[in-house]
């Protein structure tokens, strides 16, 4: 999967230009949506999402809608016992919807650090992530979030 | 601590929407003062705040004033002789004063790493700050900052 | 090299603001710049320089041109066979040229994630990068690129 992306990222011959104002809408709100999910909040956390929201994992699995999302969440809890996740995010590229300007395309890479109870701080792999935004009486939710594991890739050329 | 914070942001209902223009002006304050902190500039790193300014750390040590900043600072100078210290910051929230709007209220992610001579690259742990910042003669100071280490919370349902 | 750019940060007295769309149209750059490298699209990273676009990097080997930058990347290209990696920034400061509008200097950190097959990162050590961009059509291009490698410095007092 991560390849395909890869591969669609690099035939992609340009992007598009942001402004500052959508630039910042949309940065804060991913720093909403990350304190709720790093402070395991998984209500406030499915609240940020449409109620037919879905993600679909780096490993295939989907959730659809805040129900489910709540569900798998409650489920990998336990993984969070006795760490403090934190998600960073980098390079978003957003674009605006050639028809709908209230729906954006959002690409960005993540890498998610775990620092336990004495401070060593672990990592899990990066991911780069595929968003589907909706802005819904001037609030920005997820309607959909692919996750793509990093991969090593064969160059282009 | 960190648990009152996260707590305190669970329990937060919604978020300010902020600006293009005042985002990048915020971001390029805190670029300008972590130059100064990473380059060991201990002075202009004291000038990036308030006379009056204060740090509490995620120990509970507090600094009051530029004096006793430049004080901490340089008796913590030994732990940086042979690193390269490089503070990243992630998610920041940024929220206006109702009253004052040159009084923002910032909370963010930061992540410390630490870079020895070889290029091995180390990471204190993940922290969260809550900063006041003042805007003087059209120029951002910190009039607070408080530190907290991320530690690992329970569930909040 | 390291040394005399932080010297040289440590004795600047201030910095540039930036306005909203600015700071969005160099971020948007660097996340599209960023994505040509990470996928390894060796002609594509080169498109996104002058024709006569120049990198220094921290060991001192310079590229002039965008045929002379392929040719390293592509004998550099083994390098990242069963590794995806990364380049996140931190902290950009931005700087309007004072004569010309359309020619930027930016400064910022660079940390750089390699993740392997099974998930596992490791990191290069970290960077501060200062490229010179140009705005050509409405389109940012890096005209020239100096990477200095992060070393540990005297305190400047």
């Amino acid at each position: 999967m991560s390849q395909s992306v890869q591969t669609a990222q690099a035939a992609q011959e340009t992007y598009s230009q942001v402004g500052g104002d959508l630039y910042a809408e949309v940065q804060t709100f991913y720093a909403w949506q990350m304190r709720r999910v790093d402070s395991l909040d998984i209500e406030g956390f499915a609240d940020t999402f449409t109620e037919d929201g879905e993600v679909v994992h780096s490993g295939g699995q989907r959730q659809s809608g805040r129900e489910e999302m709540v569900a798998g969440m409650r489920a990998s809890l336990p993984r969070y016992r006795d760490i403090a996740v934190r998600h960073w995010f980098g390079h978003p590229l957003i674009e605006v919807d050639a028809v709908d300007p209230d729906t954006l395309r959002v690409s960005y890479y993540t890498l998610v650090t775990l620092t336990d109870r004495e401070g060593k701080v672990s990592f899990q792999p990066t991911f780069t992530v595929e968003d589907v935004l909706v802005r819904r009486g001037g609030r920005l939710l997820t309607r959909s979030r692919v996750i793509h594991r990093d991969t090593p890739v064969e160059p282009a050329s």
